[in-house]
C-alpha cells in the first residue's frame, strides 16, 4: 500500500463538495485547528447579527425586541435548524440551559415514567457531568435509585427489567467509541427501559436519526461541531409519544402553557416547550442562530463522508509516522469525529503542538485529541498535522520543562 | 403643599450625584423608558467588550481562550462585581444558568437540610416562576412536600416548626411592596426554618444587606436593574455557614471539585462553586462583566435616596393629575424601585403611553408598571411621564382598537 501524500490530500480537498463552506468561518491565519470538538470555528455571519443584537435590538428598541426582533421565538427558530441534523421531528427540540441541566430534566421525566425501577444504566465512556448530574439526583432522593455503571461495550448486555433508564453517550468524548443507536434502543425498549442519549459529540459531525431509531430523550452540545460560540444554549430531544405524559422536576414560567397570565399555579405547556424553564441569555442564542444558517442544506451521509476521509488520512499518517496506538475502533461506521492517540507524554505532546499552531485537546490520562470538523477542516491540514506530530515526537521536542508542567486547567 | 413643577425635576436632576452615570448607557433618543426594572438599558462598554469576544477571544484565540481570555474565571469576576451591591461576602456569589434553574438548586440543598420537614411557605406576590419551581419539584418527590401560599402580609405569622423553607420575593414584581429581610429571617431562624430570597426587583435598586440579615439563600437577576443584557446569567448566594453542609440535587462537572481529572464520581467542590453546573454562555457572560463596571463605587444607600427621589415625583404627580390608585405600600421603606398604578384599562393606557414613547409595561389584572433605574432615570423623566399619563387619561387616547386589542404577549 502507497500512503496517501500531501498532494493526494490537495487533490482529496479539490474534490470536497463541502470546500466552499470554508469560507463561511473565520479561519484564524497560520494555524491548523483540529479541536472544533471542544470550540467551532466562529461563522463569519455571527458578527453582523450579534452587532445587530446590540446596537438595534437592545440598545434602541429595548424592552419591545422580545416581540419587535423575535427574541420571544428565537429559541425555536434555533431548534427548527438543529432537528433535521439529528432526525428530529417538528417541534421536539428545544434549544435552552446547558446539556447538564438538560441531562437533569429528561433524566427526572424518565424515571417518572418508570416509578418502579431504581437502576441507571450508563458506562465508563460516560463524559463524567453526565454521571455526576444521575449521582446528584440519586443523592437527593436516597430512595434507592442508584447508577450502574459498566464498560461501554456491555451496556446492551446489562440492560434488564430493573433498569428505568439507560443514559449514554453516543460518541466518546475520549476514545471516538460510538454506540449502536439502534441496537441499543431496541434491546432496552425489549425490556420496557428508556434511552437518555447525550449528542454533544455527534451532532454535526455524524448523520443522528432520533425518529427513526425510535428514541426516547436527547441532549446535545451546540458550541462544537455545530460551531454555536463558547457555552452556546444546549439543546434536548423528547419523542412526541413522551410530550404528554410527562413534565421534568425543574419547570419555569416558560414552561408554563401561559407565561403572562402569571397564574400562581402551574400548568405544563402541551409539547416540547414544557422543557423550557427560565429567561435564555439572548446574546449567545442571537450568536447560535447565525452560526446554525452554514447548516441550511447540508446533508449529513456526505458530510459523514467528508469525516471519514479526513479521519483516514490521519489515522494512516500518525500510525505510519509517529507508531502511535489509535483509541476506540478502527471501524468508522463506529466511530464519531475526533480521533485519539495514547502518549505516555501526552500532555507536554500536546503542548508542544499547540506551541507550533496545531490545536488539538489532551484527555487525561494519556490521550491526544485531534476533532475533524468536515465542514471547513481540509485533507492537508489533516496531513500536516500529522507531520508536525512527527515532528515533535522524532525531534522529542516535547521534552521541555514547559510543556511538561501542567499549568492550564483545559 | 406646592407640588413639583418641571423646573424643580431639572433642579433635582442638576443636583443628582449619579447624573454622570447616565452618560455611561446608550439611552435610545426621543424615549422615555421606564422599564429598566424588566431589561436595563445597555452601557456603552458592552459593544467593545463583545466585538473583542468575537474578533479576538473566539475567533482568532478559540479554545486557548478559556485560560488567555479568563473564560475560567469570568463567572467569577462577575460575582465579585455583584457581591457588594448585595451585602454578600466574598466567596458567596456564584453567576450561573436562570433564576429559576438557581431557585430549584438552592431549593433542593435547602430540604436536603431539613429533612424532617414538609412544608415550603411563599406568597400570593411572589413571582410565578418561583412558584413553579417549588410545584414542580414537589410534584416530582410527591412525598408530602407542599408548596403553601399565604398573603405576603402573613408570611412571617405563618412560620412554624413545620416550615422546612420559606421563599419569597423581597421586591413584589407587581406592586413594590417590599419584605421585611432581617424581620423574616429572624422568625424563620427562631422557628428553624430557612429562607430563600428572591433579589431579582432588589439587586441594583435598593440596598440589600444578605450577611447583616443572616441570609441563608438568594437568588436574583441581572438583566434588570443591572443592566446585564437580555437573559443576561442570573445570580446566586449561599451563606458560607451551608457550603460545606450540602450540596444541591442539581451538579455538573463545573461544580466539581477537580473538573478537568475527568474522574467518574462527583467530589462537591468546596465553597460555593458547586453550584455550578455546565458550561455557561460566554457571550452573555462577557456582556454582563462589562455591564457591571458602571457599579464600580456606587453606595446603595445614596442610590436608594434617588430612587426615593423619582419615585416621589411620579407618584404625586400621578395622583394629582390622574387620580389613580397605586399598587403596594406608601411608605418608602417599604417598597422597590417600580411604581404601579390601577387602571381598568391599564393594557390600553399602557400601549398608547408605548405608542407616546414613554416605555412602562403592563401586568395583568389592572396594573400599569414604571420602573426607575436610579442609575439613569430622570427627575425630568418621571415628570413628563406622568404628563403624558395624564393627556392620555384626559383625552381618553388609549381607547382605540389598536391600543384595545391584546396583540403581543409582554
Amino acid at each position: 500500500v502507497i500512503s496517501t501524500t500531501r498532494k493526494d490530500c490537495a487533490a482529496l480537498d479539490a474534490d470536497d463538495p463541502f470546500k466552499g463552506r470554508r469560507d463561511d468561518f473565520a479561519v484564524p491565519e497560520g494555524t491548523i485547528y483540529l479541536d472544533g470538538n471542544s470550540l467551532g470555528l466562529m461563522p463569519k455571519a455571527v458578527t453582523a447579527r450579534v452587532t445587530h443584537a446590540l446596537d438595534v435590538e437592545w440598545s434602541r428598541d429595548l424592552i419591545t425586541s422580545w416581540n419587535k426582533h423575535g427574541w420571544f421565538a428565537l429559541a425555536n427558530r434555533v431548534a427548527g435548524k438543529i432537528a433535521p441534523l439529528i432526525g428530529a421531528g417538528d417541534e421536539t427540540v428545544a434549544v435552552t440551559d446547558t446539556i447538564s441541566v438538560n441531562l437533569f430534566k429528561l433524566l427526572t421525566a424518565a424515571l417518572k415514567l418508570r416509578p418502579d425501577r431504581k437502576v441507571i444504566l450508563t458506562d465508563t465512556g460516560n463524559f463524567p457531568s453526565d454521571l455526576y448530574v444521575a449521582q446528584g439526583l440519586n443523592s437527593f432522593l436516597d430512595d434507592g435509585h442508584t447508577l450502574v455503571m459498566v464498560e461501554p461495550e456491555t451496556v446492551q448486555d446489562r440492560i434488564a427489567e430493573n433498569v428505568a433508564v439507560v443514559m449514554v453517550t453516543e460518541v466518546d468524548y475520549r476514545s471516538s467509541r460510538r454506540h449502536d443507536m439502534r441496537g441499543l434502543i431496541k434491546k432496552a425498549h425489549a425490556h420496557g427501559a428508556l434511552v437518555i442519549w447525550d449528542l454533544s459529540h455527534s451532532a454535526g459531525a455524524i448523520p443522528v436519526d432520533l425518529m427513526g431509531a425510535d428514541a426516547d430523550f436527547a441532549v446535545g452540545c451546540t458550541y462544537k461541531y455545530l460551531n454555536g460560540g463558547p457555552g452556546a444554549p444546549a439543546f434536548l430531544f423528547v419523542h412526541p409519544r413522551h410530550h404528554g405524559a410527562v413534565a421534568p422536576a425543574l419547570v419555569g414560567w416558560w414552561g408554563d402553557a401561559q407565561p403572562f397570565a402569571f397564574r400562581t399555579t402551574f400548568e405544563a405547556a402541551p409539547g416540547i416547550a414544557r422543557y423550557q424553564v427560565g429567561t435564555q441569555p439572548i446574546l449567545s442564542m442571537v450568536a447560535l442562530d447565525a452560526a446554525m444558517e452554514v447548516w441550511a442544506g447540508i446533508d449529513m451521509r456526505a458530510l459523514e463522508k467528508k469525516s471519514h476521509s479526513l479521519c483516514r488520512v490521519f489515522i494512516e499518517r500518525v500510525e505510519e509516522r509517529c507508531g502511535l496506538k489509535l483509541a476506540g475502533p478502527r471501524e468508522f461506521e463506529s466511530r464519531g469525529s475526533h480521533v485519539s492517540f495514547h502518549h505516555p507524554h501526552g500532555y507536554a505532546v500536546m503542548q508542544a503542538l499547540i506551541a507550533s499552531r496545531v490545536i488539538g485537546d489532551f484527555r487525561a490520562p494519556d490521550m491526544i485529541r485531534f476533532g475533524f470538523a468536515p465542514l471547513y477542516n481540509t485533507h492537508v491540514e489533516a496531513f500536516d498535522a500529522a507531520e508536525m506530530l512527527a515532528e515533535i515526537l522524532d525531534k522529542r521536542l516535547w521534552d521541555r520543562p514547559e510543556f511538561l508542567q501542567r499549568k492550564s486547567v483545559t
